[in-house]
């Protein structure tokens, strides 16, 4: 063998800098806590370190929304399935506590909501044969299951409201756009397990330009028949403009966007407006081989200007369900506590 | 060892049926063809097999759309990526020759098929650093790179058109949908390299709910403080209507869907309101363990009602850069080749 | 529009069963625990509920192993990055604590143990560039890097142990096989940091059957040239009986398995001698789509005998990094504390 | 609205290289062939770039093996399922006309090809019960359906194998490797239809540390009680010594690596004592964001000196399947074509 071969394998390597980070697991011999836990993440390496890095950008995130000087504005993302799966509620925590400034998402994104206010979504299994499903008049969404009869009782509670949005906009020249619908609507649920009605409640702005790809879709179909010569009409140019206006607006500017999609690039999109985000979370499970924009990570963002150079930004590549609890749970979880407790410390 | 442990491993098999399918590869060491190569596939497994399965299918779906009794109609959808990519021109290929009958795509699907009749996107690599194309206004789609440029001159070529459909909207009544958007600037671009100039022309409808989720978007953005205070107005309901309303009339449906998001869920949403799609291709990368509905399979689909029950269906786990071009070539495009050779002789 | 469209769309579903799980999401406007939020997961649908199944599967496995009727053996899997990455502290603790029987996994898997006890591994980023890397001396491993020089100083530690092994093997007769030579490394590396240092102490064998595949095997390499005509020899016969055998005894079997390759199929292969695994959790991020063993589902082991039908089973599509840590803190963590504690008042 | 949002949207972009390529798909109104359609990938973008590149890349290491100066030696890895799938076909048609030079793969890359010339396997779905495959004795692989009937003719196969092979040992001094194992399976087979027997007939060496990581390595298993108190002994020192060796000796090396696991990593690493390939395609479906080997790009190893600085190297993101029959039949397969031809020419 020649001494070449063995020096090939065992080139000398420079001495690693001073502040290099060991990888290093946390020990579980004792006794750990959820924020110990999670702060052991970044020295685990992988997507754990991903997600310590999450926690940290969106900490920032939720400590420069109060900055005076440069309050940031919040924008958060989601696809569909995430309303229909069990962050609905972290994001009604959200919503509710008003820790966001602005939702992007798409029509089973909204829908879904008012849907669970009216009829649950349970558990299923990925595996479960769709074909008897069919006929027992359950629908899939991966391991969950949406029975018919809930979107039954939500054509019952939307028709009369479509009547009256149809009478407004003859009689009073409402003119309708995606987020006037979804905060009319939400409006209208009145009913607190609601994200949509505390984004109504709290002047939150949700915006969806696929309004009509879903369920709500269907209703106003049919609604266009029964309303009919009558017809709604849901603008999205209205939307755009306010859209890209709050991002023109923002001081500072952050991104939570779970999933991909229009609720991705949507978001994204605006941020060219104000020549990149200031800090941006990605956490999907898409890949950025195929080109596909849902896929891409920040680093083709800020190709386009819609990250700014230099932000703090990562992509945490997980099912959103993983990881977005904890999260929410390290960040504004911890800060609402702690707020709650301060409180209740100075109302003794 | 006990006898248990050899009888657990080699439990007896019953007969394989008689059809069953042996597994084998092609033979290399003579010349193969494409078409034969591509009917290889059948017997190699895998995603080899799901490709020769789509081949099957697409075909069916081809020779289904001259059913005099019971014509199929055939809806594609895409992501905005593969107009990016080399796919736009099958997909023109598609428009050209009246093979489709109804597209769906998200805002980039649109735009960047108009702005590639007015500068060139190139190859460029996946890792470049989007830092350093910001500066040179390069903006990466995957491993593609547009110029700003482009953008400009889209710019330069839509503004007067959106001053101009103002205009209709205020003085003739003209209302706008995506739809007729799409309609109006395919008939403006009058090149024929464009997919939707042919879209134009052959009365090909294309969809796209979330129009303003692009560059277009930005032009209409920036248009609405041109025109105050008038502002464009497009409607999504009009487009709900008419695409399900194609749905609802078709007598056979279809669906090919490249991608995944609002392209995927729009099209088979819509064949809701007929019970179901007959056939139905998927060429996309995502999975379903994130319960999204990009990654649903086609099973999924069945359980909502959106494919029929025991309809032709298959999923290709791939991007579609790589199986689109063998899919076309092994259907539309070998049945073309074969009626323009038809056609030669006869004139002959 | 026709009533069938209508109908079509919202046919009747039948009742929900009783026991019904409904989809909920943790509730993060009130202080939750580790524990409490991991249990939220239950209910939240997707990769949560995956997750909170993998934890009631390992907590059941942890339970079994002390039944004094049919105990458990615990089989445990993992790839080489995982030892590279802060995993390797939770698996120490699971085998300084005598929490599982088996250890198998690949040449990585063991060689980096050690070397962590000779130098650090640091972390890094994904798209540092390769050639600079190269010439700095640093090798990458996802978003770490390992210096050259730790390479090196393993290479000191264990070329005289490789003398020494030849030595027993030509004049004791000693016969190595991967368990063995594992083992003794284990002995020699006396460091209560090391995971086989632990497995020397704890009798707990570690199967590695292509132990020659990586830094190790290079020295094992240099080695023949240095001990020449000598050669060690290391036989994985006599290992493939080893597992086997442990497989056959064992009265309850489970595994869990982070990652894929061969530390997936050879503990799911030595299944088959006793018909299959009770209990069986995967942890990767491989897809079933390319036909891969890696990406296997359980319920093609099911179909081999490697998992028994009706065992308790699930795989949870994540990165091992983001979830390992989780599993073992709600779980043999857990009991581990509330041990210590138990241990603790008795003391007193 | 201010300009600057204008501006920051529309920044300017330099100029284009004059060398820079245009996106553009393949025109699929005229006949196209097999390899002007492969041809055309180039420019089409996202994955299929990558498989035209994958093409290139191998079309200069099937030139380069035959450089009277530098003969390249080609190493090619795989995954076992692909020995299950087709591909065997195409990996036979290498073996046999000599057109690679070293193959690597895990345990069941080799029994199944043995097990193939036994009985078939054949077309199943990825969604078949695993519990009634069980009944029924047919194993799952895929979409890909194995008899128990073809394990239990393997072992009446190889046991007599395995007995003389034990006999040699002790009688011969025969000391077993796992590709000396191979070799003489390959021999014993003596069937065109196998791969391993074509390796054995042209020399080329076949390694699989992990030989025992399947049915063979139950069958020895077996075995090593029916031939006790002899053993057999397959020692991997040997095989890692010949397969780095090769490395060494090689004026140039390029590698093609199927999949992921041991196959990839093992001739990687031998590339180690060369300071790298000279040329390397992957083509697997796995991420890099696991920090796992399997899904590490060729950058990472270009890190570790596994391939060369500045090398050739691609990643396709996709099946095998999908992607190598055209790989091959682009390459050797066309070149094979045209050797033919000419020869038949000659001769006449």
């Amino acid at each position: 063998m020649s001494t070449d071969a063995h020096a090939s394998v065992l080139t000398p390597s420079e001495a690693l800098p001073e502040n290099a980070v060991h990888v290093k697991g946390p020990d579980l011999s004792k006794p750990i806590d959820l924020q110990d836990l999670l702060k052991s993440y970044e020295t685990i390496g992988f997507q754990a370190t991903g997600l310590a890095r999450a926690i940290q950008v969106v900490e920032e995130m939720r400590k420069q929304r109060s900055n005076p000087d440069e309050p940031l504005t919040l924008f958060l993302g989601y696809t569909s399935n995430l309303i229909s799966s069990g962050l609905r509620e972290i994001i009604k925590f959200l919503a509710q506590h008003k820790l966001i400034d602005c939702l992007v998402t798409t029509a089973g994104g909204v829908e879904e909501d008012f849907i669970k206010c009216l009829g649950s979504t349970v558990l299923g299994e990925f595996h479960l044969d769709g074909a008897g499903l069919r006929k027992r008049g359950l629908n899939r969404i991966g391991n969950l299951l949406v029975p018919n009869s809930n979107y039954c009782a939500f054509e019952d509670w939307v028709v009369p409201i479509l009547d009256q949005m149809v009478k407004e906009q003859e009689e009073d020249g409402t003119k309708w756009s995606p987020s006037s619908v979804i905060n009319r609507l939400g409006k209208e649920i009145d009913n607190e397990e609601s994200v949509y009605y505390w984004c109504y409640k709290n002047d939150i702005p949700v915006f969806c330009p696929a309004l009509t790809d879903g369920s709500l879709g269907d209703m106003i179909y049919f609604h266009t028949y029964k309303s009919s010569p009558l017809q709604l009409n849901i603008d999205i140019v209205a939307d755009i403009r306010r859209l890209n206006d709050m991002s023109v607006k923002s001081k500072k500017a952050g991104m939570i966007i779970l999933g991909g999609g229009v609720c991705k690039h949507q978001i994204a999109n605006a941020m060219l407006f104000r020549n990149g985000a200031d800090y941006a979370v990605y956490i999907n499970t898409g890949q950025e081989y195929d080109g596909s924009d849902s896929g891409a990570r920040p680093d083709e963002a800020v190709s386009w200007g819609k990250i700014r150079a230099g932000a703090e930004s990562v992509k945490v590549y997980a099912d959103a369900t993983l990881v977005f609890p904890l999260v929410v749970a390290a960040t504004f979880g911890k800060a609402h506590w702690e707020d709650s407790q301060a409180e209740k410390k100075n109302s003794e």
